[in-house]
């Protein structure tokens, strides 16, 4: 049987997206063949409409598809108040829980040797002219409790040292090894309000 | 944080994927985000792409690019030999085999009451002429080992009990339960070689 280039090409971006293996890209692809036309055009359209729509906010690097985040943009948060993150889906676990009234500041990514991720691949020049300018008081570091994030962290801990602010970290109410995105409101919330200082 | 809607409406198409529950449709969503642009507009165009041109072979009903399938429009094929299957993955299977020289089948489903497939609904007719038409000598059904797949090979037999060929079912090499996709080569061939008179 002639093999189907469509369905291959079709695999084969579904086997780039992350936890996607060749045989589940291919039943994917398939499934395709089954969904009605208009359900595909949609589809199609929203990969495009996604990645042209969506951008880094330039003051704190969270996603955006504004010019400037809503956060940021936003007068009535406190801007003397910052959570520190890796990534733009961890600011999204905080505002679920709805209980923190404060800014963000996105890293975009950990310190990690063996991904070639250094001091220059993160967005910490920002965040120091954001803490001068905004008076910020408390900085409160949110990265992955993992070694990446852990080195990230105390990286942050030994520059912000010589600024007058109020350093903290989450509390180890998260599990070890884990990710922030898959921790539970009741978890983040905890570990929020058990944060202690570095 | 304001709501994404242009990531809604991507994680909301990658969890109508088979096997995708709405946080990896999410995850997937963000993904996207880190893709080059011109791998996005690939994706983006291999969806519409495989719609368009893949379509069912008007004669044994699996999946093509062109008019009419290879497999039926090769004359080098056996047509006295029909495998009948439920789904054109599943002739993909065979092929893979490189063994069979045969014609295939596909139904198009199982019967099931659960799902409402009913005999109306599979390519049934269409068979029943070739094995006329062809001077079609074997049919070997191969309907995956579940309930609903024994149930169509059953009601097969009973219409196929009229004709004159050799009717057989696959060897149960296959594990019940499970589905011809997910078999390995070497299962698959013992379970051709081995298969039985209904």
């Amino acid at each position: 049987m002639k093999e189907l280039k469509s369905i291959e090409k079709l695999t084969d971006s579904f086997s780039r997206l992350p936890g996607v293996g060749h045989k589940s890209a291919e039943k994917m692809a398939y499934s395709v063949l089954e969904m009605s036309d208009e359900d595909v055009e949609l589809f199609s359209n929203a990969l495009k409409d996604a990645k042209k729509a969506v951008h880094k906010c330039p003051i704190c690097g969270t996603l955006t598809e504004d010019d400037i985040c809503d956060i940021c943009s936003n007068d009535s948060r406190d801007k003397t108040k910052i959570i520190v993150v890796s990534y733009p889906k961890d600011v999204v676990a905080f505002e679920k829980l709805n209980s923190y009234n404060g800014k963000y500041h996105v890293l975009g990514g950990t310190l990690s040797a063996i991904n070639g991720v250094g001091i220059e691949d993160l967005n910490i020049d920002s965040l120091l002219r954001r803490i001068k300018e905004d008076g910020v008081k408390e900085v409160i570091i949110a990265t992955n409790p993992t070694t990446e994030g852990e080195t990230t962290a105390l990286y942050l801990a030994k520059i912000l040292e010589n600024f007058d602010v109020n350093l903290t970290r989450l509390a180890y109410g998260l599990p070890m090894g884990g990710h922030l995105e898959y921790a539970d409101a009741l978890t983040l919330s905890k570990a929020l309000e058990g944060r202690k200082k570095i």
